[in-house]
Parts: C-alpha cells; structure tokens; sequence
C-alpha cells in the first residue's frame, strides 16, 4: 500500500502506540515513525526494538516535521502533552488521540491546536490486559473498531485521510459525536471494568481467609474478571475521573439491577432469575454473529479448543 | 488405564455428563456407561451421538446394576431425582453429583441414600457457555479442579475410587467440606456470574437507545461479561436459590467496595482508584502461575494471538 502519511509522530509508547507502529510497518503507511516516550527507560526499550525510524528525547523534536501526530498517552496527560507540542507543530498537520474519552479529551486539547493544524478526536477498540512497548502487535487492530468524533466543521479531506489509515491497520471506522461515543463506552467497556476491579477486590480480600483457594479455583468464572481488572492502572483511573457523569450513570442502572436480583434471591423468586438469565443469552448471541467475539467454548484458551463432540 | 468403575449411570446427559463420557471413554475408566435424560429429544440425539453405550427411558433402569451413579441434573431437581432412583440402586454402589452448590445437595440427597450405598457430593469446575448434549468434550476437565466434600464418615475406599476416576479423566482432585466449597465458590463462581448476568441486562436495555451499538462494540470489555451471562440459565436460576447464604454474603460486600469506589469517581479521588487498580493486577498474576489460565494477550483469542512485538 501506498505511504498515507510522510512522518507519523507517536507519543506515548505503550500497547496501542507500538502496535500501530508494527501494523503501520507491516502494510506501509507512513514512509516514516517517529517515537517519543516521557520515560527513558521506554525510549531505551523502543531504541532496541527498533519499531520506530528515530525515537527523540523531547515531544518537541518528535513532531516536528509530522504530517501526523498521535496522543497515545493517559487521557489525563492529553492537555499538557497538546499545550507543550503546539509550538512545534507543521503547517496543515493532523494532529489525532487514541484516549478511551473523547469529550475530556477535546476539551483539553483542542484550546492548544494552532490554527491551520487539524485535530480529530479517536479511540481505537482494541485492546489486551498487558501494556507498554514490548505488547504491541501488527494485528491488534484487525477487525476491531476505531470510533473517530470529529467536531461538525472537521476538514472531509483530512478526515477521508485519518480515515484511510485505520482502515489501512485492519480496522473498521464509525464516526459519531463525542458525547455519544462517551456514553456507549461507559456500557461496552467502562463500567464493566469497574465492576470487574470491584469483583477482584473484593477477592483479595478474601483470599486471606481461603488461603489462595480463590487463585486455585479462579477457572470457574472468575479469572474472566482478573483478566479485565490487570489492566493499566494509570488508564483506567484517568478513564473514570474524566467520564465520569456517563459512568456514574451507568453505574446507578447496574446498581438497581443488582438489587433487584439480589432481591429475588433473598425471596427465592426463581422465576424472576430465570427471566433475566434467558434474556441475557441472546445478546451474546449478537456479539458473536457481528464478528466481534468467537464461538468456540471459553474462547477458545489452549485445552478447551476441541470440537464439541470431540 | 483399566476400567474404575463397571457400569456408570450418568443422569443427565448435558455439558458435563457428555464430556465425563467422552473423557471416560477415551481413558478407559469404565467398562459401560449407560445414560438417561428427563428429555426424550435428548435421549434421541445422545443415542444419535454414540458416546453413551446404552440410554435408557427411565432413570431406574440406567442405575439398575451401576456401580457408579453421577447425578448431572441442575442442583433443584437432586433431591427429587435421588427419591426416584434410591429403590433401584444396586447395594454398595457410589452416587456422587456435579452440581455447582454443595451444601443444598447434600440435604435433598443423603436422606434417600439407602443403607449400604456410598454418597460423596462432588464438583468439576470447568465448563463452558455452551450446554446440552452436544457440547461436551473429552478434556474438559483437563487441568481443571474437581472438588469432592465427602461426609465425615465417609468410607475412604470408595472415595479413593472416586478420586482414581476423575483424575483419570485429567483433573486435580481437592477434597474440602461443604460450607466452605459453598463460600469459596461464592466468590470465585456464584457471584462473578451474577454480575455479568446484571451488567449484560443493563446492556439490553441500553441497546434499544444506542441502536445495536452495544453489540458492535463489545470487544472493549463488555464481551468477556456476555460470555459467562451466556450460561445455562436453568442452572444459574438453582445455584442463586439453593447458595442463597453465601451469595448474599458476597454481594454485600461486594456492593460495598462498588460504593466506595463510585465515591472516589464522584469525589475525583484518583489516588484512591490507582491503588485499587494496582493491587487488583496481583491477582492476575497469581493465577497464570497457578496454571489456572493462558498469559497470552485477550485469552489467545485467535486474531490476537500474535506475540507481542511480532
């Protein structure tokens, strides 16, 4: 494929950046990637795995010359990140974000984004429990979603561009307005997480009575839980304190679900559970007939792949 | 491996009878297995399937002259099922369980045990989303933790017996009692499942607003709930009314925790949720040491099964 763009800037080195600079690689898309990272030991990590052209010791030298820019730092260091590359910006550069929120995120940006530079606001759907520049991937982004929140008067041509790249990594893009993107997110993916850290918590605790029978005897649902609750920290904390109305509301609908089964359990109302856990299958049903999950038994981990039957 | 058992009735023909016959066959473990399901449409697709050498109409048939008798029924209809078979059970005969609840099976069961007949409550915890007669597998229980709570006095050769059978099948045998399998399973099973249950259910209602986007957009957590909510709601409905106890128990505490940090979001305590985000990621780690589950990225979903810097 042709190169989309002439020099991508990436800052922030972590899961998402390295593997778009793995599938960038693998299908030619930017004739150059320059990388930076606050952390010396990450840019010494990125120098030795050599996913980057050039991996500079400033933000400033990093997108200079960019014609794109990636935010792929925690959506709570989005501001000062935009406020101290501003100044070095190219002319007619496209300046994008990879952050999980998307109205926090324009709103401490995009005061910084000189006139005559673009910025489109995105979030890529993809994702694994391990983080930093060891655990990028080419195919992280194949078949997943990337949501773009442009603002109404974004430039088509530059959007038609930001555009041609995601598609090019394998993904599949959907534009849509960021206060929207914000509450879809709080159910496909903030508020599960919360739930999942609360439900370990609440584990560990435990384990100190159960003597690490909670770890030895994880499989039987629970480690699905561990798994979304290993992710990044700084992330998901910075997640929560920047959406935190779509949240809080989504929140309080969980809540009074809860009640209400725990209320049907306390009465032995069986009929009530039994309602509610038929209804619940069909959705599953939907994730795997869009594509976005497999059918396979318990994902099919290594042990459980054999055919039904088999 | 020569035969354990001489004839092993399996009542109930669902995910973990199947996969006990499957592993039983392809192991050698018992000499003839003779199956029965309440449903005729089940006995005709087992007796399609092949993998029981006899399926019989009634339930005292398949016990009559069985040395072993699983009880693979959900946890409410043991006590009923333990009454109808107790008059044909071949003297010095084994009845254990698979059922995810112990203590509750216990009380409707050992009353209608004869004298001269072994009872020691057992549970495999593996599984998949999947149930019914089709899904089962040979190892499924590969690897996996198989608990058995025998009553103080039980007769320790014939649990020897017990035992030899389902490591033959592939699986650690724990051997515990049964208050405490109902709390450790409260935590690691019983609830995580209920969760997933509401937080899918608060979901469905979501969708009708945001267009099927909730589906679309799974992968970014929601679809590991959808997974476990997936599961056999017959049998969910059981393990809620009959580890009623310790489910509640649970929830409470784990409505706590929710609270606490639904607090921090709303007072913008980001300390707060980075510390409890860190210390839930020990979790995580226990259980890929204790073998319990894969460290590849997201499972080893295929798609991403790439290694990391690949």
């Amino acid at each position: 494929m042709a190169a989309i763009y002439n020099r991508v800037a990436l800052i922030g080195l972590g899961l998402i950046a390295s593997s778009m600079a793995h599938a960038m690689r693998a299908e030619g898309l930017a004739a150059e990637i320059v990388g930076y990272a606050r952390s010396a030991e990450t840019r010494a990590t990125v120098r030795e795995l050599g996913f980057c052209d050039r991996v500079t010791d400033t933000a400033a030298e990093a997108v200079a010359g960019a014609d794109l820019v990636v935010l792929a730092v925690p959506v709570g260091a989005m501001g000062a990140l935009a406020e101290e590359i501003a100044p070095h910006l190219a002319p007619g550069a496209m300046v994008t974000d990879v952050g999980s929120v998307k109205q926090a995120v324009i709103a401490a940006v995009v005061p910084h984004i000189p006139a005559g530079v673009h910025f489109i606001a995105g979030h890529p759907l993809a994702g694994t429990e391990h983080s930093g520049p060891r655990s990028g991937f080419a195919t992280l982004f194949r078949n997943r979603w990337w949501l773009l929140t442009p603002a109404e008067d974004a430039d088509p041509v530059a959007l038609a561009r930001l555009r041609a790249l995601c598609e090019g990594m394998g993904a599949n893009v959907d534009v849509m307005d960021a206060p929207h993107h914000d509450l879809v997110l709080a159910v496909t993916s903030h508020t599960p997480h919360l739930i999942a850290y609360t439900m370990v918590g609440v584990a560990d605790d435990l384990r100190r009575v159960t003597d690490s029978e909670v770890i030895r005897y994880s499989a039987a649902g629970f480690r699905d839980f561990t798994r979304i609750a290993a992710s990044d920290p700084t992330m998901w904390r910075d997640v929560f304190l920047t959406n935190k109305e779509a949240t809080l509301d989504i929140l309080g609908r969980f809540t009074e679900e809860l009640f209400a089964l725990q209320r049907a359990i306390r009465l032995g109302d069986g009929d009530h559970l039994h309602k509610y856990f038929t209804r619940t299958r069909a959705i599953r049903r939907g994730i795997i007939e869009a594509g976005q999950d497999t059918s396979a038994p318990d994902f099919g981990r290594s042990g459980t792949t054999a055919a039904p039957g088999a």
